[in-house]
């Protein structure tokens, strides 16, 4: 017997239609460099992605063709989003915190034919195009400034294609719509490219109730950058939920942000730890009646705030909420669409206490739908949820990556040639299968370590080269650090491994400490065992640092520490 | 360039493992024939459901066959709805309000191997036993009596199947879980086969914030019968999100139900229009002080209500908004899996009156993501969105039926034998495609007239057999029953077409009026002006009738009304 469904595919296509006919008067506001709002409506936005992608096909876009973008978070970014696909290309988000040698390495490893970059990053650009030629650089006046007459007007380009005439590149659902590196702390960055059909499964999932309880009624504000997995995939989600979107542009910094939110308050945002503890801190000093920004600015209340990126100290759920705002911690990777994990408040803590809701918050959560979760232990066996077993984050799943884009096979262009046109291979390249990445039943080695509970609660105690292994024992870096930000003298901590004769591996602490306060380190000793650790946890070491060094996605770049301190023993 | 994601497929086993796993704790309450509440955990189910798949393939099933059920609405039949597809087979919800005529002819054409029934429904299968032999007879012991000898018990066959040792059967996203026939008010019924990947699809959809808006904190409460179009999904996404389920079993009447919501108060509850309307009328009745039942209800304030089956009067949605519960109609059929599209407040209705709502409430709503939707006019062309051009609606997507099951195609085995065994071509049948009930290009054509406004709100003038043709003009039966149903004297009303020599149809009104009331049928015309419709639109004849007929669904059932009122001219 065989179904009777219609074998309709998954399609990004069919969300840009919906939001074009159902959610033509909704919002989309962009901060622009000048700080003011750029307003545009869904129906604009739909007529200008429509426009967008007949211009790629018009500039001959073929068929799995990358086009890359180098951009801030604001609409004409989103019409990429949806644009690029539209037209059969694959969008390629590049990091503007990467190093112009970096970018260029990608953007030649991606084969990237075309790049939509924003005029106000130009600078950047210059510094790596002699490393990789696109075929053609279309400049978005993000700032509004004409645009150098060598490269291609993205509004010109819009304004001279017919949205009407536009017709949908041919396609199925496993053709792909997006690709993005991965952001490794060592090594070189690994690609992964996205289907139309993992990111429609991973937007479904990941807007449902308990996750991101995405409603038309939302105003969202995505602060996670949308070169970083996708923004988390939350602008896919608002133009199949039709919400109000309100992009930051390239004012990240807390009073930047506190003063959106004056302006659009949100109902719903996302970004990583470091921002909301920059702008819980700024608000806070803010209600000293000294500080010249004193009553100028109040918190959404009700807010809920996406964090993710890197563990989230429960201090922080604690301050948040104390404004009425609740934290829902999510966990993943470029790898995994990014929502592999989400802790929201289960069921079975309907009575708990807030003490208890707190612990939760503060860890991974539990695996969404559609996504399979395992704990692979040292000795090679799948751990029980018991909340202490401790092994390596295995996944597996639709939105999750099974191989990575090659990189030693991709052809290498001759210097100084066109790559994006001719080349040998373009849309068929074999994808290469890392064992090191990848299980030999076919799950994803996630590299982070984790215990989960009873309930489902995934708690991350480290990166696998994070651990600290002292003794024979396993010292958990994140647990220390954590119990370290509790302490109210503290704004950061980042624990790194020491190389020790006796016990192989210490600890070492990297404390920052909030403005104008002093602590001497012998405090902390007595302050963590208040918390619950061991004596022979506890670290001997503790190093006094201005700010924790971090990656272009904002985690806590160890390696860095290690170098710095390695030398210092 | 190819994706990197896995290729995992969709399956229900995947929602039944995450059920197990995440939400062991979470309760399953039924209600029994006698009125006590039975409960499990959902870590029972899992077991249970496991333990059923396992006694399945311990039985012989094969890959593809039907495992019919004739069950209520209780947690043995949810065991069926996970346990029938793990062993690989086709679950065939049977509707216990059929004829034994129809349930026959059903269960032949579905060629069903096994049947699982209630006990208090076996009455009901010896009335049919003669026309269609199961191979086996498979009877849950619901009421709590011995189950009798000549059947296999569900009870012990669970006991004696081991839940440890089962394994899935492998299958692909397409492979069929689930069918269910069509209730046509006219014609043979007509098979409809759900995959795993319709199924998942429609449940990540329906689940979405502004339509079911599920969370693992959710009491749901589904008053829609388990084999009506799979309770119109919920019990997938029930077990998807981990909500607490109240099952009502048989007990339907609006007694029973507001009993059951002071024993467990729901959150969200989905029945059908008529279901409502009995429920108020009685909970209102109660507020009179010589009422026996006075002081014995609380409405559960903030429930969300789901109804859909047929349309919602506009009285009805405002009569539950005054004690606090919002009704979100949607609109769908078998064939649609079968939420289609859903009325919610859309943020362009943020600032809208609550006039404008109601009215918003009252229609069929906006698609659901994954549902393309058109209106099909009389000229064959498609009808612009302009909120008065009607046409029959059409519908495509991955959870839209593109065939039926073959009735003439399917096998007939030789009377008295035993079907299930050794039949040619079993779970292999070939699917035909009527063209009466798709277009060329492959929409389903779904027999509905609506027209659809510029916010994409669809509203269901008719069905297409019973829109009233008068003068060339067209009449919405639909239209002037709402108007109909908010006269304060009117509990039910139903208009007909009945043939006119000179204007070719004219409407007839058949109305039920609320106990005690009475009202001349010449008051109606006023009324009816009054809401807006032409002189030429109203009815010359009303019939006052003592209820609507109705089909084993609950919608109005016309045809039995033109039969009765046709030579009556």
């Amino acid at each position: 017997m065989k179904s009777t469904m219609m074998p309709v595919p998954l399609s990004l296509n069919h969300l840009l239609e919906r939001a074009g006919t159902l959610f033509a008067s909704n919002e989309i506001v962009s901060r622009l460099p000048d700080k003011s709002l750029k307003r545009h409506s869904f129906g604009d936005y739909y007529r200008r992605t429509r426009a967008l992608a007949a211009a790629l096909q018009g500039l001959g876009l073929q068929k799995g063709e990358r086009v890359a973008t180098l951009c801030w978070n604001h609409h004409a970014h989103l019409e990429c989003y949806f644009g690029i696909p539209a037209a059969g290309g694959v969008m390629h988000t590049l990091n503007l915190r990467l190093s112009p040698d970096e970018l260029g390495w990608i953007a030649n490893d991606a084969q990237d034919r075309f790049l939509v970059i924003d005029d106000v990053l130009l600078p950047l650009y210059r510094q790596f195009a002699h490393l990789y030629k696109f075929e053609k650089v279309i400049v978005f006046p993000f700032s509004g400034a004409p645009v150098p007459a060598e490269f291609t007007d993205y509004e010109a380009l819009l304004a001279g294609a017919d949205p009407d005439a536009f017709r949908y590149a041919p396609h199925d659902e496993n053709d792909p719509v997006a690709m993005c590196y991965t952001s490794g702390t060592t090594g070189r960055p690994k690609g992964v490219v996205y289907s139309h059909r993992s990111t429609v499964l991973h937007t479904l999932v990941a807007s449902l109730g308990d996750f991101w309880g995405l409603r038309g009624t939302d105003v969202v504000l995505p602060v996670t950058p949308m070169f970083h997995a996708n923004s988390w995939g939350m602008p896919y989600g608002a133009v199949m939920m039709g919400v109000k979107l309100v992009f930051p542009g390239p004012h990240l910094h807390p009073d930047d942000l506190l003063d959106l939110m004056q302006l659009e308050p949100p109902t719903l945002s996302l970004g990583v730890p470091t921002i909301w503890m920059s702008l819980i801190q700024t608000f806070d000093a803010a209600q000293n009646p000294d500080s010249p920004s004193h009553g100028r600015w109040k918190l959404p209340v009700g807010m809920r705030s996406l964090v993710g990126g890197a563990a989230v100290p429960e201090a922080l759920i604690r301050a948040f909420d104390q404004h009425g705002i609740w934290i829902l911690q999510g966990w993943g990777m470029t790898e995994t669409s990014p929502v592999a994990t989400v802790s929201y408040p289960k069921a079975e803590l309907r009575n708990a206490s807030m003490d208890e809701r707190y612990r939760r918050a503060a860890m991974a959560g539990v695996p969404v739908p559609l996504v399979d979760l395992r704990v692979w232990g040292d000795d090679g066996t799948e751990q029980p949820w018991d909340g202490h077993s401790v092994g390596e984050v295995q996944v597996r799943g639709p939105f999750i990556t099974g191989s990575y884009y090659p990189q030693e096979a991709a052809p290498r262009p001759p210097e100084g040639a066109l790559p994006g046109l001719g080349r040998p291979g373009a849309g068929d390249h074999q994808v290469s299968v890392n064992p090191e990445k990848f299980t030999p039943d076919g799950w994803l080695r996630t590299g982070d370590v984790a215990s989960v509970d009873a309930m489902g609660f995934v708690k991350i105690t480290d990166r696998t080269k994070d651990l600290i292994k002292s003794g024979g024992e396993w010292i958990s870096s994140v647990d220390l650090e954590n119990a370290l930000m509790a302490h109210p003298a503290v704004a950061e901590a980042a624990v790194i491994a020491m190389p020790d004769e006796k016990w192989g591996e210490r600890p070492l602490a990297c404390v920052v400490l909030k403005p104008g306060r002093s602590v001497a380190a012998t405090d902390f000793g007595p302050h963590l065992l208040g918390h619950g650790f061991a004596k022979w946890q506890l670290p001997e070491r503790y190093e006094f640092i201005d700010a924790v060094p971090r990656t272009s996605t904002g985690k806590f770049w160890k390696m860095k520490l290690r170098e710095r301190f390695a030398s210092k023993t």
